[in-house]
């Protein structure tokens, strides 16, 4: 691994990304209504192209990489494969994207809804990295890593730049966390501004392990997240990261996820992926505190995926 | 009638609502996205308290008339109710609201949630109007019009008070139009700064026959977004600030306003309800133009509600 990307590195990336990308809104909401002491400040990157943060990632990956004349490659549960369909298709690319048989079928046909050849493969996220990676040997393709990638992490970091300039005051920064490129990259971006908290699923804890172990480690994976942080383990940038900046992650159970949900439903007419409330239900649940010295400001709360089939979602959350 | 609100009314009204009501986020489009030649802003107004912009208008009323101690009574199809019953819960007031029996029953059972009293009446708005208005004959409470009232389009104007801060440079802005009390709010709102165009429904054109007419007079009322822009005829003051500033109505066909549901899904993750996606209609279908003499600033769309079934809805968008 190289290092850790640097500040330029981050700002080229923007750079890239500022007129392809969404500069997603922000909802303001009352503190007291999420039964916390502090003002919330939800980023909407559910409203980002494609439906996730992970665009950000996959465009710089093809930009930085100069190669809009050849295919890339990607493998996903969902999430990252959209994104990388819709970067590749955007550059006028094309894009073959495995998907495990196990993503929901709604993530899939949103891969396939932006052009890719999309090839589903039995099993977990692993079987279809594998298929990727034995199909990509001896083309000439690029392949794009769901978040283990300097130019992925550079990609998510143009959240964070967002974030510094939309919420000036802001106190702290909350995140989902599964392979850990969205973590990453909004920690690198905030340095020195304001800590940033991953929070994991407790069926997806790849971070604590890593953390506890002393280095990324496997994870057994599952639960109501899997779909979209079903990584089994913590990227290795993710990890430096954490190690350099002293973080640690929050872990909060499934049900927690699924109150979460239903509050951003029932409150605020966002319907997110279980992933993507992930960081919401840290906060809810008491498992996010705010550090010692936090400043005033509102605590800025990542809403980092819809792609849920709404139907069941909804009516789960009805 | 009392003639339209003037500014220090509006502005008397935002100071009430200002630290009541969430400032609504705002999402930046590529006008190219929707087939337009200019930028679009969507104003996510669905994200407001209880799904819809009706609480500005409802809890303005309530405070105006600063009658915290007796109950409220209200008719409506389901966003105002939830507005008013949301307004008098926040206020510690008991609310009764007369709901027709051909709303959707989420919409019911939203107004349900916050507490209210609801009478279920057979047959359309007119029909609960009437008994909301029977019940309340004789008793100590405050009747809140859905649409047609001066502090309810003070109360509204709120939006627009807020685009004039959040959007400096809007070139022009569309909203929905039913009762017309948004419609009211936001053109006085933004007088002399951009022209405000309402869009109806097809099967709801009731600024468009009053415009016609030269008075508000009744329409049959139908089609795809007639639980929340079924009022029978246009209200006095949204016809009056019409006639004022030489407004003139967009209409939709009702397979457009489907159209712009599915594009606010698929693109952006916003899960609108018919009539919240109206006014996008309106600009994606080609009936909204830019006026002669436009700025070169974004168009402004309020997406003005969300209060849909997830399950049914989402299925047919999908």
């Amino acid at each position: 691994m190289s290092a850790v990307p640097g500040t330029a590195d981050l700002h080229a990336a923007r750079e890239r990304l500022v007129d392809r990308v969404r500069r997603t809104p922000l909802l303001e909401v009352d503190g007291a209504e999420l039964g916390v002491r502090f003002p919330v400040v939800l980023k909407l990157e559910l409203t980002q192209h494609t439906g996730s943060f992970k665009v950000r990632g996959a465009l710089n990956s093809l930009l930085a990489a100069g190669r809009a004349g050849s295919g890339v490659v990607a493998a996903s549960g969902g999430n990252h494969g959209a994104a990388v369909a819709w970067a590749a298709r955007s550059l006028g690319v094309g894009a073959t994207v495995f998907v495990p048989a196990t993503s929901p079928a709604a993530k899939i046909d949103r891969v396939r809804s932006f052009d890719a050849d999309v090839r589903v493969v039995e099993g977990y996220y692993p079987a279809a990295a594998a298929a990727a990676a034995a199909w990509a040997e001896g083309r000439d393709v690029l392949s794009v890593p769901a978040y283990d990638g300097f130019d992925v992490v550079c990609g998510q970091a143009s959240l964070g730049l967002e974030l510094l300039e939309q919420v000036p005051d802001a106190a702290h920064v909350v995140v989902g966390c599964g392979g850990g490129g969205l973590f990453a990259g909004v920690a690198l971006a905030g340095q020195g501004a304001w800590p940033v908290t991953p929070v994991e699923p407790a069926g997806c804890p790849t971070m604590h392990a890593a953390l506890a172990a002393g280095r990324p480690v496997d994870v057994d994976v599952g639960g109501v997240a899997a779909d979209s942080m079903g990584a089994p383990r913590i990227g290795r940038y993710a990890f430096a990261v954490a190690r350099q900046m002293g973080t640690s992650s929050a872990l909060v159970p499934g049900e927690q996820v699924d109150t979460a949900r239903r509050w951003l439903w029932e409150r605020c007419r966002v319907l997110a992926e279980p992933g993507g409330a992930v960081a919401l239900a840290g906060v809810m649940s008491g498992a996010v505190t705010l550090p010692a010295g936090a400043g005033t400001g509102p605590v800025v709360v990542v809403v980092s995926g819809g792609n849920t089939a709404g139907d069941s979602s909804t009516a789960r959350l009805a």
